[in-house]
């Protein structure tokens, strides 16, 4: 049986997922590769660490060089977190020739241009399926299986974290704070969770999607974005009272003139596949003109569905796809973006809306007039009886609106937040109703 | 650009999708191809037939020596249904020295060693990810993304004609047979539906699966499978009562000693992902033993998304990454089986069981008195106030059983079928309560 000599570069959480699969399930592996891929070297940063697999002696160092002086290994896995040294082991690893997997969607979505030009001048691969979405392979099924599409949609539960806190906030009665907490505690939030719950990391892996799938060029920064952090118990309440759930939603869909493409808190219908989205999975819908609706759904994170997807990855390095579909698909070429990203105020959409109110009459007549001459009209209110009691008594009101131009509604919501009747921020979220989803 | 010829045998609902996305949209195709597949020739079987989709002069015919004689011509879509001439054909193509790509799942559940062994001699591949769940990309993704993973269970809705029925009965109370004149009206239903409704046709793709997935060596016909062409609303209503929903559920699912495969109608726990499944959709639960869960949902049929399916096949095949899979897989090999199919009788699950019987006291003691005799252990158990009158009087009972062996079960109902107080057939259904899906 051929053989193909591999390294790793970390071993972390993911890295050591990939020890075990390619380490204790070798023959599995070379069974479904048709060849055995040798693990020759594992370099890490700090050799004192204790390691949750034994590995025999000379196999682990923290001496890149064993790699990158050793021409018998061909691919290399890059499971290093963060920016630097991340990028340049990587372009090291490149330089010495090797083709190279990796996990990490910050270092692509930063520096995907860079990397991927180098790649190609060394005629060496990048592949990436672990870095979107973990266990879903949704980077090949876009670039691969799709192919005789044009996606027109994708919409996705990218960050496992935000949804394990939206849902334990749903089912449990959480708040944000406890909800934090559990998922730390549980390993499903790092110690800093920043840019899990802000949106940033759903906003980077959407920049790679939206690339792959509609040959956008946007880096992650430009797509507007909002994350859970703010999320209030309220309006998971109201939400549940209209019909839907609050999910952390990243979207990318081709419009008129356009790629609409944003992260934030979206009301998503009851029923909808994304709506049924728990804990910290993940989830994706993708519609293609030809293949219309289809829908993912698998775990995003975690050691081993991470690891299984890194490990697809080496062997179809190993055995010569993963160059293929690379030399194809020219990814973050110098190439001119197929598609320019909407302005976001240019989107429309459905709102959901809520103000806190003074509890006098004609209040709801004074906003409803504000959205009328912005041209935003009601589809539904909720208004309650107000609890408490005194001159100072504050109601909730919530507004579901018709579709709406971006603009309008946040400059409606800008409007009515001036108004002395209304007692705190108001809320606004976008609302999926499912229609094109499968 | 580089240019590969290619080719189309059968031009009716899928060769018209696949045309379309070859010819009409032939850039996009190129550019996701990284090269332009050019459509050389198009061999239909009555060239006086009309045609939704006008070809130019001189490029269709009904002469396939105009495919097998251009040595031009590198891949070829295989699109005519049928054992023969079908078989016939797609051996001549390989023959001719062609890489082909079909979407007959009968003619590979019936002839794949045959026709995959000829490939291998003559150096050629097949690829099929038309012939599973249409649009959704199964193959691909059990064949080569999740090839780190030990395939632990398969769960599918595998025949979009079923499932639409079996809606259609649930949600507007039709019975069987109007259910079916609808999905016939609908075009999703052929004329003669008999393999669709008997579950043969989910089995065939079943075989397929398994033995993509677990080296199984299983011919369709071996495998354990019912319709739903006798099922009766009845069920569907007491099955709501419980919580469930009636799906055609294919199953293969790894137990120690061997393999768990069988399709029948089967209870599926309203909320899990399968019980979800409308219309004539199709889904697939897949559990890796590294990459867990993952579920799939899209259209299993219909021209465009089956055309997305072969196109993308047509694509890898040109690029070259279909040969490396068919050459790593080996599949319907003379390789021994890697799994034996488990004896039905010994398999285990929950069941669903209806009787009809005589109202009177100390039946149902009788038959939970039969049902204890073979070890099986009530659950739950449902028995409405008869209806009508008279010393004839029938009750449905309806009892929920514990995890029971299989043989156990089809003998305590054929003891029980046998009591004078039995008045009509047994009915038995399997219970998936989604305990280890997505
Ligand atoms: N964890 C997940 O579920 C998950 C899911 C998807 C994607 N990812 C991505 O996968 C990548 C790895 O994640 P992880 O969770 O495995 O991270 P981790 O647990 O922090 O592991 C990082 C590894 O990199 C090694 N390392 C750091 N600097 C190095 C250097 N200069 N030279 C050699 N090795 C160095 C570390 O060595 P020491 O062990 O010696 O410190 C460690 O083994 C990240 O980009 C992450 O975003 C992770
Ligand atoms: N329809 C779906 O949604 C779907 C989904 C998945 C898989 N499939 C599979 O795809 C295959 C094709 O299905 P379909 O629905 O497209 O079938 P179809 O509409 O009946 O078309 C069959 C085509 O084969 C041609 N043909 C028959 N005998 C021939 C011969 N001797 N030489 C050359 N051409 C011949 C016919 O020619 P004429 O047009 O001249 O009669 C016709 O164009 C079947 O195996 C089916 O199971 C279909």
């Amino acid at each position: 049986m051929q053989v193909t000599k591999v390294a790793l570069v970390g071993m972390g959480t993911v890295g050591t997922g990939v020890v075990r699969l390619l380490y204790d399930q070798g023959d599995r592996t070379a069974r479904h590769a048709g060849q055995i891929l040798w693990l020759e070297e594992v370099v890490v940063h700090d050799l004192k660490k204790g390691r949750e697999v034994q590995l025999p002696k000379g196999l682990i160092s923290d001496d890149l060089a064993r790699i990158t002086d050793n021409p018998e290994i061909k691919v290399v896995a890059h499971l290093v977190g963060g920016l630097e040294p991340a990028r340049t082991i990587l372009l090291q690893l490149l330089e010495a020739g090797k083709d190279v997997v990796t996990a990490n969607k910050a270092l692509l979505a930063e520096h995907g241009p860079e990397l991927f030009d180098r790649a190609r001048e060394l005629g060496r691969s990048i592949a990436f399926d672990a870095a979107v979405a973990g266990g879903i392979p949704i980077i090949t099924n876009i670039g691969q299986c799709f192919s005789a599409n044009q996606i027109q949609s994708l919409r996705g539960i990218l960050n496992g974290t935000s949804n394990f806190i939206v849902s334990q906030m749903e089912e449990q009665g959480a708040d944000y704070a406890a909800a934090l907490a559990e998922a730390q505690k549980r390993g499903f939030a790092e110690a800093d969770p920043t840019m899990d719950v802000d949106g940033s990391d759903a906003a980077q892996k959407l920049a790679i999607l939206a690339h792959l799938a509609f040959g956008a060029r946007v880096h992650w920064t430009e797509i507007p974005r909002v994350g859970i952090d703010k999320l209030d118990p309220a309006d998971l309440k109201y939400a549940k009272e209209l019909g839907y759930r609050i999910k952390l939603i990243a979207v990318a869909q081709l419009q008129p003139g356009g790629l609409e493409l944003h992260v934030s808190p979206t009301l998503v219908k009851v029923g909808t596949p994304l709506a049924e989205v728990r804990q910290a999975f993940n989830a994706i819908s993708v519609v293609g003109d030809a293949v219309g609706p289809v829908f993912f759904h698998g775990l995003g994170a975690g050691q081993m569905p991470t690891a299984s997807a890194v490990v697809a990855d080496m062997i179809d390095t190993a055995v010569g796809r993963t160059q293929i579909t690379f030399r194809t698909l020219e990814l973050w070429s110098q190439k001119e973006a197929a598609v320019k990203m909407l302005d976001h105020d240019e989107l429309t959409g459905r709102y959901y809306l809520r103000f806190t109110v003074e509890d006098r009459p004609g209040v709801l007549a004074e906003i409803a007039g504000v959205l009328g001459k912005h041209g935003i009209s009601i589809a539904s209110v909720i208004q309650h009886e107000a609890k408490g009691s005194g001159v100072n008594r504050v109601v909730p009101l919530v507004i579901m609106t018709y579709q709406a131009r971006e603009g309008d509604a946040r400059k409606a919501v800008e409007a009515i937040s001036q108004l002395t009747s209304v007692k705190a921020p108001c809320v606004r979220m976008r609302v999926l109703d499912g229609t094109s989803e499968s």
